[in-house]
């Protein structure tokens, strides 16, 4: 058995990145499920994630809370993402915090924290205060923070970003302490580009996005993004809305796109 | 006289859930009760919980603190709703904290603990915020939370819920951390067995909802409900809006769709 | 000198109840004064529950922080009512909390606490939010909590309150714990004894209301409302907008309504 | 030189009150100083208020900060105005708190602490509650309240204050518990004695208001004011706004209506 | 090497004050770095501070914490400007606080501390409570607050100031207790000299703005501004949107414009 220590540095994460995104049944409903059920269950999704080798799986604190035992069995490392909120008020993106960077930390055991900003929002305001809430106190544990860095016409028509919408978000995570965002793919490589420098020393990660038609259309896109700087991906229709076959095979081309330093 | 770890133990509660019920007086006022008079009488529906052997009841703080003599008497385990709202304001179904959940364990002695969200409601982010931090107080205390997961439209209609929003709304309740989730009936065994499905670890009991022509139309719905996976019933007006007999019949006959494992 | 104990015994209430209602300063203004100007005046009508044996003097912080050594001298039981809300915005019935608990207690030496809720009001989960909070806090003080149960409508034409309202703001003020209630006359005491019944073990208390035409009517619905099941009374224009001797009269009149038990 | 005792209880205030109102520059700006500019400087006011011998200089915290030397080496009473709002908003008059009591007792050395409330604004119940809590604090410091009670009609026409208005405005301050209200002259004697009645044990100090044309219509007002009861003048424009001659004759000729006790 | 304390005396700022703004990437976005993209990398513009001889940089906390090496190497002093808004919200200008005093000077190690206040905004109240609690805050650790008082109408149509609006605005920043302020320049010398001394002992830096033609256009109303009372100059784009040589040839310039006392 490993030490705490030893456990915490053995679960660290580091360039490049390979999120496995799960948020989506607080963001989105079980509605992303009913194609493939089995994306419902997430210890099964927990279990693609280690299987996936990947960098770590991002859920909201709840579901990190009831699947401990399985996160900690698998040793897959978990990114608490802290806010979020739901589809039900189509008129208010406003995601509320729902749980402290304490209990993300020191209960769930998070070897990252997340969090959404909807930019263009009424209340921006609140979830920028939030995060900067947030990053400041994880510097104390040196945690990193992810910033879900949307912008609210973007994220409404579901990608791809504005390029320099997108540049604004990725510089917004920047000037509020993101070691990490998450912004959505421009297009193309150009101004993708723009993005990653706009971004400085944060790294910058491309959403998944929807279902792609062939997994070859979706890693092309992953490639496009990766030659543009991106650090990594979040990716998670493309994982759980698919075979488990598929979804490792995604899986392991995105470590051949994305192989470890 | 058993000690007090002994009493907390004797009063955990476990799969399957016979909740009874009992916030109507805040929620939808004495109206309720104007059929049936003695449904008013706290006392007599916390007795009715003990004779009816309920895994619990569910009570508003203020309840739970002015009959504690009778809970205490009784040995009835109880469940703290630490919220609620009442019916004055038609347009808006902002459930506020009622206590903090240090009260409801450490004053009212709970067993466990329950709150409402009202899904597409404007202040949904606040009572999201408020769910999050009961999850993770409860979380210290070891005690489950029962979320109320219900959904604007479904609400007002008085139910059935649509199947969809219904299994979005059981989701969101394990994204947020709760153990039970308590949702509208859809009408149907085989959307709400992906209710339960869509809830992954997460229990889902059926709102027993308003009062029925007959026990026998109650307890069908029960039986489909139990056969598409509900792990028990909340129940209220089927009980204190009967005579005595009928509630201990009702609760009997409920005993046996969900027999102790 | 007695004790603190023993005086704070001393000073402890019990039902009936006969409360010198004193907060119309602030909720209705120095106009309620107009005709008969000594009622402006605290030392006055502290002077009033004392020589008339009410079981408190209801006052907001202020004036209980500003007249302390009057209330100490004449020994006056005191309720403290910690919220509360001017008449010069027609449009916002939100009383906002002006002292806490632990002040209302510790430095203005409470015997009761009260809050006044105005259900229906669009800040109505605001107060209610309070109403918990205080009432937490006084159940570790061992203190009793009255809840002033307005419903917007009722309020604004002046009383008579409809039954089925006040039944309900009766029963809101019993599900988040006050002790006492005081709410409406509803006009006939058939009705009224329902609303007692609603509240279960929470006194409930008829407010005084507007004076009447003679101390004789106001009697006689005193009358109606203790036989109907109300526990006492919270009285103030028909005290301090007549003379001293008509004042002691009706409070002598009151304390043979409702005896002390 | 005196002990930090000796200090406080030399700058102690006592009835009658002669403040010198220096909040102009937040609450209306750099304006009021146009004509005669030297009045924008706040050492120059400091040293009026030494000069003219005032009960206490408000000030807001910023300055009473910025100008401690001047302050101190004057040893000029120090009333810190702790909330306050600018004239830029002309829909909202929420007067946010801009610093906490502890603070301006604690290292602004306050003698008196003061408060504006706009009776009237639909963020009436903030200050209200603001108001509250600043005086619960304020009495574990036995520090004395000034409540700047305005009422938002008369405030924006400028005065003078409607009778009924300026009574209940009076009333607020000592229901919230202030030592001294600050409120508009309503005109006349006989209506502003009624203020000063209505206001019980809380002292009525009038507010001095625009430059009058002569010192001697502004002293006839003011004499009028103490005939009816007031208890002291908070003066700002008819003292910066003229010549230091005049501003120390106006001071010497208010001491004279005011004469300590 | 330096003591902590030696280089916190080191790193301390004085009269005159050459404040090179680099907040603009959450203000206004990338769109100001894309015509010379070098603007864009903080290093770059740390090492700008550093060769030109800043007083201090202003970075929002989370470039200061991505930053922090680069920042110490090159030893350039910090001002944390520890709120911001973006500019994805048109109708809003909240600017809202993104980390605590505390954490700008224990873990991201300030020199200076600022804050912007949109006076004008409804959420100016919000604004102005934010500042007032630096400022409290800031004085306990004895570091000096720079108020970026910005007034809505002219910040939008990005200066000129209007003249009356500017002196109101380092008014404002004066009463809150704000050591330093930064508005915008009024276009005359006269005007803004009146923009000075209405901010009494408070230092009036004025806002370098929109890049000018030519250097010489820039260098000339700065010349004026001193002039006039200026006390120094908070420049961005006419640093970091030139070339190296221009940036620290007008560095070189104000600094001769701005001599060291």
């Amino acid at each position: 058995m490993p030490s705490e220590k030893e456990q915490r540095e053995e679960n660290s994460i580091s360039d490049p990145y390979l999120f496995l995104a799960y948020d989506h049944g607080l963001g989105r409903g079980p509605e992303d499920f009913e194609e493939y059920p089995q994306g419902a269950d997430p210890a099964y999704v927990i279990d693609l994630a280690h299987e996936g080798k990947f960098s770590a799986i991002a859920l909201e604190p709840g579901l990190a809370w009831l699947y401990r035992d399985e996160i900690q069995e698998k040793n897959v490392p978990l990114l608490v993402k802290v806010n979020g909120r739901t589809n039900f008020s189509q008129n208010s993106f406003l995601a509320p915090q729902l749980c402290t960077v304490e209990y993300a930390v020191g209960t769930l055991n998070a070897t990252a924290l997340g969090a959404v900003v909807f930019l263009g929002d009424s209340d921006e305001a609140r979830m920028l205060r939030d995060l900067g809430h947030i990053v400041e106190t994880a510097t104390q544990y040196q945690l990193p923070v992810v910033g879900w860095m949307y912008t609210l016409e973007d994220y409404k028509k579901g990608g791809p970003g504005d390029p320099r919408r997108m540049a604004y978000a990725a510089r917004v995570g920047a000037e509020l302490g993101c070691d990490i965002v998450k912004v959505h793919w421009t297009g193309d490589a150009e101004s993708f580009s723009w993005v990653c420098e706009a971004a400085g020393k944060t790294k910058v990660v491309v959403a998944g996005g929807i279902k792609t038609n062939t997994p070859e259309e979706f890693l092309g896109i992953m490639k496009e993004a990766r030659d543009a700087g991106a650090a990594g991906v979040a990716v998670g229709r493309n994982i759980w809305q698919v075979s488990r076959e598929e979804a490792l095979e995604t899986a392991r081309q995105l470590r051949k796109l994305f192989p470890e330093k």
